[in-house]
């Protein structure tokens, strides 16, 4: 690959000067539970004892999939284009909870079927109109994957001279949930059939024949292709959206920026960014463990403790969104409580 | 029992109205999980297509326990004054909540064992200076449960005349877990065993003596009393600031408020409350599960679907609290997105 990031492993020197600072609140030790390890790790990603979260925005990125012909999803193709229109208008969910959070929104054409020209709103990094069929080919071209990593950096490179330090993000693209379950199973070995779930909403004839087609794409892989290549499976495989994010992820790490990750889809995304960078999952927050069947299992493979789980699959970043509250609870925490040593309450367990 | 709580099931008539906009949304049907769940129960009990949320507010009550003085907890007495006095002050875990998410707070002297003359931000409830030793003699009088019920209401009235119209509850008293495991062991029938944990921070020899202790409680009072007769059970075992919390929950569901159940202490006060009308259960909303052990047991036993599961143990209403914004968010969903039917996306699954 000709793209490089640079991601670093939060130095761990402060480390013990944040959990110092975090047993003598005024509290039973631990008895914050997972505010109190969310706490730990943006300290140490920010290298500081008083971190703090500033200007969160959501970017969204949108593309559309040629494995959507073979009928692997109940979402007709338009709707992509359709529900772009509908995130820059406002009332669909990633709006509502991008208002109530005061997110920042940006809606990315990373390869919509559509001309949005006359909207501005929409950020043209459209790499082609969808994605090629996986069935019959690879999906996009290895200098397609390129240009993707790079927009979805740039991007996030635009957001961080905006002021933003936490960032969430979310795809649209019908037909895309059979991308993330082809990476999930290449990528951790699961069993496909655990990796094949009902995306938007399919019954189980539709999950069954949605598995039968991605297990043939696979199989015609594998036999063609060294699937040691990470690349290869992100290229071969891959959304124009879901590149994006994954190079969107990989530049939040090396500027060390928190990394909200939302549901299925953006939790393969990271799968797939960890796969070339291993150190990104450090910077990686797990807003959700969604509905979709197999997500769980994928946050397994990552060892991740997601902080909701209530049976949420809409993506557009929305899982992340509405666990962003919990982050800042948990940054209250750090910056807010008091320690035993300031108050005249006696420590104890 | 002398006090009669009117508790009505909120009226169905309007569920189909509320469905079938939460399905008309623009989103596929049943993708935004339990806040789907939420938003259809808060519309239910305000019977509205449109409900909110107005000055939330949480109510601490505190009190002490004469169980303490057979080392059923590591911590000391003095820590529930001391900790009384801290939420006055601002700088513990439930202050940096409540300045988060706009609560109100209101700290209820249910019966600590301290003079708070000159504290007026501390409510004097006081029953006495802690309960009596339920391992010898009945923790409080049935007249003294009484008192609880009517000044636990008396304060939530004080909450909707102020404008609010929804509540969380929230505790402290050094030893009040061993109330709530025996609670929770008379009206579910589960196992002592399972019902009781480390509270604040026992280690395993600690809990194995709570457990001996609250065992020889518990078969002294089934020797001598009727185990049918429910209120029996929550004077004989229980805490001032816990029986004020059951009246609060109680005048919360009469006035059709909602209430935010916080962790393993509020949801045996819920329990014991529904022993009491069942119905309350219905204006109950579970924060979270707690780290405490058989919080889950006591969350199933009430068919609960708490919203977060982060490992909390605090007390003081934070697991509440910290829950928060998901309602909101649910509310968010129900008045700001868009529906099918006034946006150009194709409605699909």
């Amino acid at each position: 690959m000709r793209k490089i990031f640079h991601i670093e492993t939060p130095d761990e020197h402060i480390k013990p000067l944040i959990i110092d600072k975090i047993d003598n609140l005024t509290k039973p030790k631990g008895s914050l539970g997972a505010l109190e390890e969310i706490a730990l790790q943006v300290a140490l990603i920010q290298q500081t004892l008083e971190p703090e979260l500033r200007h969160p925005q959501n970017i969204l990125f949108a593309g559309d999939h040629g494995i959507l012909e073979e009928g692997v999803s109940p979402t007709p193709r338009e709707v992509t284009w359709q529900q772009v229109l509908h995130y820059t208008r406002g009332g669909a969910g990633v709006n509502v909870f991008c208002d109530q959070h005061s997110f920042g929104l940006k809606v990315v054409d990373a390869g919509v079927d559509f001309d949005f020209t006359g909207h501005p709103e929409v950020i043209d990094m459209k790499v082609r109109r969808g994605t090629r069929n996986f069935l019959h080919e690879p999906a996009m071209t290895e200098e397609d994957m390129e240009l993707c990593l790079d927009r979805g950096a740039q991007i996030v490179r635009q957001c961080i001279n905006e002021g933003s330090n936490v960032l969430s993000f979310g795809e649209m693209g019908a037909g895309n949930t059979s991308v993330a379950s082809v990476w999930m199973h290449l990528f951790t070995g699961i069993p496909l059939e655990k990796c094949v779930g009902a995306g938007s909403g399919l019954n189980q004839t539709g999950v069954k024949h949605k598995l039968e087609v991605l297990q043939q794409a696979v199989d015609h892989f594998c036999k063609e292709n060294d699937v040691t290549q990470k690349q290869h499976i992100i290229a071969y495989f891959g959304g124009y959206e879901l590149v994006m994010a994954i190079g969107a992820m990989l530049q939040a790490a090396e500027s060390h920026i928190i990394i909200l990750v939302d549901g299925f889809l953006m939790t393969a995304c990271m799968l797939a960014a960890s796969q070339l960078y291993p150190e990104v999952t450090r910077y990686a927050i797990f807003g959700h463990c969604g509905d979709e069947s197999g997500h769980r299992l994928m946050l397994d493979a990552l060892h991740a403790k997601p902080l909701l789980s209530l049976g949420m699959r809409l993506g557009e970043g929305t899982g992340a969104i509405v666990a962003y509250p919990i982050v800042q609870s948990a940054l209250c925490m750090l910056n807010g409580m008091e320690s035993f040593k300031k108050t005249a309450v006696t420590k104890y367990f």
